[in-house]
């Protein structure tokens, strides 16, 4: 069972043009030094943000419980000038565990509601001996060589847009999330994905838009383990250890 | 004419996996807080940072000259484990803008060349009397209630993505570049397109795909106030002050 | 018991200056950045950073195991330009705590060495079950009022440094410690100290210097819980409730 | 002439205190992190920030004029759940800047006033004619050697301190300002303060509480020059070039 936990900033849209439109830099700097701290305080627990939409951040939180989530939407109150609410689901998939961790939260209240405010509304939490991740980190074959020292550098932004789009398009209808991390490189929380599915999948991509992908994929019981080995996992490709797409490793 | 800069960690790919895979969250804190540092870097001299890649970073940089960009590489070197490389264009377009500076960088080695470490490399810079920016706020028509607060949030996030896509494939055409800036929002640097272009190009995604999308356009000296102008015009579509689906606003 | 931990930059001195003196700006925001981000981590298991010397930080870490320091290190280490060595120790007395600290610390190399890097010394992590911080909460009374609203900014600050000197000269004799935690504020861990004595104490300074001072003292199993309780205290006097000078409360 | 900013959060230890106490580590993050962003914008302009008591922050703002300040002060609002207020004063001394800088600030409102929030008080801008600051970078002999490396760090942190409140003391006399700036490091603005009174001053230490210091003086029109050449003059002393207890370079 993976547990997935919805951050949302209270009232975030309205807030951002209240008196006046703020400055387009401070938003982007304050959506992203949020997001960093967030990040390091589900990490702590062996937690990951993703950032998403940055207003609205989905985390893998196998291992955090009521408590922990309390704790840092009230240090969050405490140091920036908005507020956020969280929903915990938990399923077997990510898919399902995120809508149900949106449901929770949608049942409080809505994204832009003024009296909804720090709202934590817990589906479910993972049983330790039921806690189970498991994370494909995808990257693009030979993307510095090919691209990024060859072509303009939106275009190099363009072909791996143009990825995710289709990785996303293919994943979610196998109860798969995916993630743009930076570079040229995808995080997949991907619960009950078999690696067959996955490596048909890459290739299906290969085929229709031409661009190559490979993956490691890890398992664990929290979302660092898992993506470490998911690491290490593609390592073993990046260093030619395997031939496959995919290389799989369990902690 | 309208001043690009790109900014490219060096050797990053390398240095994410030496000696071992680096921490998947420590490495997502780094980008997050790299980008929201370098923003406010260029902010103070009224440029804008978008985070693209993390890695591979692009900016309006109208009024920064080369001592600005050499402080903010010494300012990095000083305070991160990793160093930046700069290139810089200047071009009636943004894209031919970002492609000079990408090139001018390229020329100076590789991203994940040993030997090239903190490049600055200046294809041309504005001069005052030319500095001219044109930017669209682009956003999806009413996302919070007829998305967010109703379907799931990944689900939110791959129709975001979608139009993303599809609004990259047409931009680029026009010479113009699209940045996701968060929530339902994008940016497009465009100096050279037209508002009738503009329009045209969001009435087609709207018949393509079904997502309603409208506009602020922004104009001025530099990225700042061009960026202002279009959240200004953009609000004034959005609380019912005009009819149209693009607003232009000069400063 | 408790749990002391030195955090030391590696071979800081040296860095600041190589290949040449590195700009203070700089200097300040890497030391600032590093303590917030320090403490935020200490902070997730309830412990408490003080910043001392910025290169030489204490924390309270009751609560924090083997793992958690190697965490705190290893994430260090991957967002920053330097390392950190740790020493812990634990004793009855806090300033016990913090030599059997450094004394761990100090026999692994010195803080120039070249050598020593990212050491984690421990002398002795504190057991569950003995688990103990008092820590009292000082200020100065009505330095709003007497001081930063009259005088100019910097006589104030040196008011509130001679406090801190003589708070210092005689908390050290009792084997509590004393820092600066900004305004008019100061933390003193200090088990084993009666309220008695720090009553005296306060008093001693009132009739030495003409400050004035009050203190609430908290007590619990944890550094945070503690000066949570001291908090309280302090709000307490500060509103009235009591007329004594110093008020003791525990969790 | 020299030109001072106080800088001072709005209404900051109410907030502190409501509706209850925030947490401790919330509030040393938040304050940390305020400084090290309020310094990255003065330095940006080649201002320099010194923490001071944290609530209260003195920079030395030669070559930022209203518009900069302002900007600070819009930045900051955007991105904290609190707001900073500003005076501005310029003098031959800074002991005489930061006074006017602070009057003109009292005059406005208190620090804990619910109605002052967000005022720029400007007594005096300096010309760029005019504009002078000369810094002394001051350390204490080979504190790693015989401190660091052999005695607990609270009692080095004890010296250093001691060596603060007396170099504070008999500056203030002089019209110089002292900060501590980490380490065994102190930065005093002190224009008008000729280096053979500071040898003479330094001396007077050396002798009362046997804590040898030595200086490296900068000259230039703004911190960021004035505190590199100090920093060179203090290089030139560690690395034996010269005799003197006290260096001086102009830029």
């Amino acid at each position: 069972m993976i547990q997935m936990t919805l951050i949302q900033i209270d009232n975030y849209g309205p807030w951002t043009v209240t008196p006046n439109p703020r400055n387009e830099s401070d938003l982007q700097i304050l959506q992203a030094e949020l997001f960093a701290d967030v990040q390091r305080q589900f990490a702590m627990k062996k937690g990951l943000v993703f950032f998403m939409r940055f207003d609205n951040m989905l985390a893998i939180s196998n291992g955090l419980n009521k408590e922990d989530h309390l704790r840092i939407q009230r240090s969050i109150r405490n140091r920036y000038p908005i507020t956020i609410s969280m929903g915990i689901g938990t399923a077997k998939t990510p898919y399902e565990a995120q809508k149900l961790a949106t449901r929770a939260l949608q049942t409080k209240g809505g994204a832009q509601s003024e009296e909804r405010k720090e709202i934590l509304a817990i589906d479910s939490l993972v049983k330790p001996e039921d806690s189970f991740v498991q994370i494909a980190h995808i990257d693009i074959n030979g993307v510095t060589e090919s691209l990024t020292d060859i072509i303009p550098a939106f275009d190099t932004s363009f072909l791996v847009n143009r990825a995710q789009h289709y990785l996303m398009t293919k994943l979610i209808e196998k109860g798969a999330l995916l993630f743009f991390i930076g570079g040229d490189n995808f995080m997949s929380p991907c619960n009950e994905l078999s690696p067959k599915k996955l490596l048909q999948l890459l290739e299906e991509i290969d085929d229709e838009i031409d661009i190559a992908l490979k993956a490691g994929v890890g398992r664990s019981d929290n979302a660092e383990d898992a993506a470490y080995m998911a690491d290490l996992g593609l390592e073993e490709i990046r260093e030619g250890n395997t031939d496959e797409l995919i290389h799989v490793l369990e902690k």
